[in-house]
């Protein structure tokens, strides 16, 4: 009987886990989980902020007992401190304290990410006790909402306008807070173009946030009137203070035990893997926020997603137990909600893609999500990316308000990618139209139309 | 120069001029409309009588000034009458009810379909000054609406419960009126599976329609009661009475001009045309309703759809001025929105694929829209079609509420199908999530999954 160890409470661990009991009920499945919420949903976390989703024991995917009811054993609250590859047992120290060695046929690796500091001075002493935060783990979750309820700050600064951010950034102003959110990039979600990521800063300043953008952090302190955010703005010092300051930066793998193992590192000083999520160590698996992600277009990257790491985790189970998955790669799609717009993206931007090799050329159109004669119609703003060689389809992005299905309709992008369509191809498509609900030519069709138009008058 | 004469002004018609005079504005494009509303979106239609868009005028894509606009040349209450093949020749009769003949170069025939009787006795004498209505141009539409606003009806009967007549239950009964659907078939939309249009007929009953489905409309005859319509339900005889009927059982294709002219039939006896649009007789070309449909799964159909008649119109276009543009073929694509449902399908249905030669195996699930933690989450019902032997994907159906994203989600699985994907694979495309939109496996993905476990547990 194989014994599998996985690591991690989160999406790769859980996945492998759920994977191999799945396929082999016979397979002994050991969880060990830092902390004693396994299988939380950490994107749902802003949405808790919100006052949307309560309790936060709601944020479970699947609860311990429902875990546990597939044959998996869960070892809480225990933390992973080495692994002995060739004799096969993990080192690790469980809630007393004590260090204790688990013997595994196979092993498992997804411990994830940690928050990224981005060189922030400040950020090495002071904590959630001081009002500075992050946010990525449960325990981070319950310290910044104690932090809301018994200080009860009346502003916040927010470092960072990504897809975290800018959710934050929402979920703070539907509690009443006072926002500012400070960004290294341009624009804020610099995921996007920043034509596409305009939109989104309008909707945030449209609901009171003041939006730095061009602004590179450096320090964070206690002073008497807060806390002080330091740093520089288009070459001049820029400074705010508030009650209460969020950094979400990015994240950076967590490839500690895994590197003392002997792997290598690669792509974002990730762990390298193979497509069957091999790490090279014998009999050590690894997937997740931890590991490089294999992508259709780019080859090899690091771009930490929860999809991602469900489907590598998946891959990861169903090999240790002797199965041949393979995991098809990343096509990179994302899709963030921010108040009332909806911004996504799926493949390679025109820097991206010229920078991967790719002759790119991206064009903008707008599109109504359904027939203008319907009540409630929205345009939906494209750019759409491909190779004017080959006419292939490297990538589109999209903002729309809520409810014009845009995160669907990445989704036809994506499938596109995927399979390697050419943009002519997108044309093709047989995609479904009703009068409330699209056009007898999709949305995504005229945008891709508007693309082959300007290849064919570049040919000219 | 060539001239370029287009028969129809509706999708294929219209598709195939705008395509000529984009690609090469030095075509003489005529196009022959047989009454004075070119280019209008027969679909919209019962959205006029919901209310929900007015005025009338608005349900034009474009308007007569928009298309003139382009460079084409819009004869209106124009109807062809026959075709001088060899002489190179089209003759209509012209507003005055004159005979003239035109010369062209090219010939694009979209002539459409007419609705189908269905043979119900009465539809021979009965029409709309009785209270006897079809609804598939203008004309009818401005018919039905005279008759509703100077009769005032409290009672309809429709006879059909397809895509338009359950769009038509849904208006008269926003209008007021006692609705009373007769259906062939032993459900509701029948182009769905029974389990699914068991959904859509448990909608429009909540709302008050009267269904009896296994009925076979015979006769309709006026009485002093008003209309009768009789038929038979399940081997008995069966009456109802209304103030007014809407015939609405499919339409047949319109292939009068063509067939004297030498064309073949086949398929739904429509024209066959390969996938140049080409009709066999030198330089005439058919597009939309009237022709057969090429199919990706089952080679050659008969499949009058809006959203193809406008890819075939634009094929017939770009080759009829020197082109050699390919229809890529159907995938019978479908949405429908029933008051606050919405009913999707692409692809083929188990017995369709067995008919086909596929080893058809079908499967339901089940999967929330988005994560159910967030608010307002709903659950799509799925019906997946696979083929066992390869897995590939041969189909689904998805039926979910109002802004669950279905029409969009369907596109996923048409995507794919166009591509000629497994199922499996579907598993691995990288499609969009967030927790308000979607799940870290999309509802798509989960469905694909359980037609994956279902197959793998018959293989054990």
């Amino acid at each position: 009987m194989t014994h599998l160890i996985a690591i991690g409470g989160s999406d790769a661990g859980i996945s492998a886990a759920l994977r191999a009991r799945e396929l082999d009920p016979a397979t002994e499945v050991t969880v060990v989980v830092a902390d004693e919420y396994p299988n939380f949903s950490i994107c749902g976390i802003p949405y808790y902020f919100t006052g949307e989703v309560q309790p936060w024991q709601s944020l479970a995917h699947r609860t311990a007992a429902d875990l546990e009811a597939t044959g998996m054993r869960l070892r809480l609250n225990t933390y992973a401190t080495g692994i002995d590859v060739s004799g096969h047992r993990l080192e690790v120290r469980n809630p007393d304290g004590q260090i204790e060695e688990l013997a595994y046929d196979e092993l498992m690796v997804g411990t994830g990410a940690l928050p990224s500091h981005a060189g922030i001075a400040g950020l090495d002493r002071l904590g959630p006790e001081d009002g500075v935060h992050v946010i990525h783990s449960m325990g981070d979750t319950f310290a910044l909402d104690r932090d809301l309820t018994d200080r009860q700050p009346q502003s916040a600064i927010i470092v960072g306008a990504g897809y975290v951010g800018l959710e934050m950034a929402e979920a703070f102003t539907v509690r009443g807070l006072r926002v500012t959110q400070l960004q290294r990039g341009s624009e804020v979600l610099s995921t996007l173009d920043p034509e596409l990521g305009a939109l989104v800063r309008d909707e945030i300043e449209a609901h009171g946030v003041e939006v730095v953008t061009d602004t590179t952090v450096t320090g964070i302190e206690k002073t008497p009137a807060g806390l002080t955010v330091t740093g520089t703005h288009r070459g001049e010092p820029i400074q705010r203070t508030a009650d209460l300051v969020l950094v979400v930066v990015g994240v950076r793998p967590n490839t500690e035990l895994l590197e003392q193992a002997g792997a290598t590192l690669g792509a974002g000083r990730a762990v390298v893997v193979d497509e069957w999520m091999r790490t090279g160590l014998p009999h050590v698996w690894a997937a997740g926020d931890g590991i490089i992600t294999h992508h259709r277009l780019l080859g090899v990257t690091y771009l930490p997603l929860g999809t991602t790491s469900h489907k590598q985790g998946r891959v990861a189970g169903e090999n240790a137990i002797g199965g041949d998955a393979r995991f098809a790669g990343s096509v990179g799609t994302q899709v963030v909600k921010v108040f009332d717009l909806v911004a996504a993206r799926t493949g390679l931007r025109d820097h991206e893609a010229e920078g991967a090799g790719y002759a790119a050329m991206t064009t903008a159109a707008a599109a109504d999500d359904h027939k203008r004669y319907y009540p409630g119609a929205h345009p939906i703003q494209f750019r759409i990316t491909g190779d004017t060689r080959d006419g292939r389809l490297l990538g589109a992005q999209l903002v729309g308000r809520r409810g014009t299905e845009v995160s669907k309709r990445v989704d036809t992008y994506a499938t596109a990618l995927y399979a390697g369509l050419t943009i002519e191809q997108i044309s093709d498509l047989d995609l479904s139209y009703t009068p409330p609900l699209g056009s007898p030519w999709d949305a995504v069709q005229v945008a891709a139309q508007a693309w082959s138009a300007t290849r064919a008058s570049l040919l000219v």
